[in-house]
């Protein structure tokens, strides 16, 4: 297997109610990505897409093969990866595994998702078909409900009281808030203290409103190329150390584990596994914080806290710039947005820039990084594990 | 890259209405195939899955990762496709790329799909988001218009008259039909003329009812190996000799084309080159079908016939078991049913018991068949070519 590198970006910024359709998002980012690669849309040989809602918010499925044509990549294979939240990062792994096995040299891997097109009113309902339809809908788990049963779980089996646990969960949002406002593509440009978290709406009991992340238009692009590629044509690759990828069954099948989610432990053991690294190695991490209880239990599946103790960490700083592992200096999906067939894109496009050095004007720099890790959560059911590294 | 072969194989009886859901049906064929390859759901390394109305048709979003589990593959690697009607042969050509890389031994690979869950009566508006929504569907073009435009310009380019195209259109219901009646799996088994066709409720001038295929309930699931493991755990392992995936833009963007599909030309040439073969090469075709003049159109891009020739070859019965290229023997979209989903996975399906010679029972053997070519339409915009080979 060859080494593969991110060696092109692009970014939108994310957004409520973006006047662009999917396609016309993507497209934009995907013509950065071309240029900062220093190649043309015909040096593209296949192309991966991330998206989820396409047919429900715009009417439109199968958005890849347009979107593909439409930017002057003609007639190349051009897939798309439904996996719910998680869908951006299958098609990078995807692509990462093509590149790597030699059938692809450069590769187009792009997320792009309008969540605010519909009535947010109704979002809710449109994304809980991405857990059990069948069982778990009808017995009122949409996604808030699974993350406050998951709060729940964690305060009992961790032995924290309830108004301990929110008080943590708040940490989490205040942390975000704060440094999306040094991040121009985040959605939410605002500062929040722990009391606007404990004093905003209820959600589902005990998850309120900012313990919640936003619905979101936006898109990412990234352009990978074999290593002997990447090292002609631009000065800083990074370079892909590890991948991992699992599923689960319903939720309600995996009570053995909850609230960890066991499809995240071995998704991340496969990309600590092939990069021959462990949690102490990294040096940043994005991970997905649909909810803050989602994002505390993330750290710990990942192996950065000893389970019920990351709530204490982020509270101390230590998920901070300078902390032990700073943890979504982008704003995370919180506050930088949670377009959702794009957030894995998101994810690896930040910790890019992060490993590139290139976040120092922004004021979010981890110096000195060298590897950085990403963990994107589909529903209630998928994994992925993406571990980066610029050595 | 190393070779890789279907090794075990599960089709469900293509329906209307069935009681069962899309992660049922695709339950059962997964375990069929399973079964058959002599393996267990604990030696599947990671599943791929053709699906595209779960969303729309039960509410049912990333089925993928709960099929995997349900099933007993827990916590592999499951991602959904999504290249509208060719979702499941994009699937396919997916895991046999993996495969071959040597990044896995053993994959399944799975389509399911409901059509008629929801009213049929709003079906035709349903898949029309799979062609261009923003633009063409406006306009009028859902797919039964889209290929009545084709079929006009396919009379008008080769001097056919209307009248006479439509004859051969009927040849190739007629012939579909007939076959169907020796396939247990197809969703009609009943006999047409070339009257019927005629005398069919006219859906989109010159395409008539019983040009068009219907809409289906159905799955099927292939598991795939290396040759080694497959030589290991089979007697007749069926062999992927190449694969070739190509995207269009918008069907308005194509006029240079029509009605010939650039990205078909593109696809099966990469199939055809990865093989070392060409169009004499092929013992059996199943082909894309979804209207009768697609079929016609798409043995011509396969290099079978002339432009504007296919018609009589249909006619002259050249397309038949015995005759030059038999085509569909299996019923085809027309007749043996279409669940976009699992259409591409069905056709492989074919082809594989076919190269195995286990359909003598069913009275539709290719006698001494060595390689068969599969073709997949997806919307107007994604074309997949699979060869496959005993040899």
């Amino acid at each position: 297997m060859r080494r593969v590198a991110v060696i092109g970006t692009g970014h939108s910024k994310f957004c409520f109610n973006s006047p662009k359709t999917s396609l016309e998002m993507l497209a934009e980012v995907a013509l950065d990505a071309i240029n900062e690669a220093n190649i043309t849309p015909r040096d593209v040989q296949a192309i991966n897409v991330g998206n989820v809602l396409g047919p429900f918010e715009e009417g439109q499925g199968m958005i890849q093969s347009f979107f593909a044509n439409d930017i002057g990549c003609f007639n190349v294979p051009a897939s798309r990866f439904e996996g719910a939240c998680a869908s951006g990062s299958m098609a990078v792994r995807d692509a990462v595994l093509l590149v790597a096995s030699g059938y692809y040299d450069i590769m187009l891997v792009g997320g792009t998702e309008k969540c605010t097109a519909m009535s947010t009113g109704l979002a809710t309902r449109t994304f809980s078909m991405y857990g059990d339809s069948r069982y778990e809908f009808p017995s009122g788990f949409t996604f808030p409900a699974v993350f406050a049963l998951l709060a729940h779980l964690y305060a009992k089996k961790y032995e924290i009281p309830l108004a301990a646990l929110k008080e943590q969960m708040a940490a989490v949002s205040v942390q975000s808030h704060e440094y999306a406002m040094k991040n121009p593509n985040a959605q939410i440009h605002k500062l929040i203290s722990k009391e606007d978290v404990l004093n905003s709406f209820m959600v589902s009991t005990p998850i309120q409103l900012q313990d919640a992340c936003p619905f979101s238009d936006g898109a990412a692009a990234l352009i990978i190329a074999s290593e002997e590629t990447a090292r002609r044509l631009v000065k800083k690759p990074v370079f892909f150390a590890g991948v991992g990828q699992a599923s689960s069954g319903k939720l309600s099948s995996q009570y053995k584990y909850l609230p960890q989610l066991h499809a995240r432990e071995v998704a991340c053991q496969q990309s600590y596994r092939m990069a021959g690294l462990t949690p102490k190695d990294m040096d940043l991490c994005e991970l997905h914080d649909c909810f803050s209880i989602a994002a505390m239990i993330a750290a710990e599946g990942l192996g950065f806290f000893e389970p019920g103790q990351s709530g204490w960490a982020w509270e101390k700083g230590e998920t901070r710039l300078g902390g032990k592992i700073p943890i979504n200096i982008s704003g995370g999906l919180k506050a930088k947005g949670h377009p959702i067939g794009a957030t894995g894109v998101s994810q690896v496009y930040e910790v890019t820039l992060q490993l590139r050095g290139d976040m120092v004007e922004q004021g979010r720099q981890v110096e000195g990084a060298k590897y950085g890790i990403i963990d994107t959560l589909g529903g209630d059911g998928v994994l992925l594990s993406l571990i980066m590294t610029n050595q």
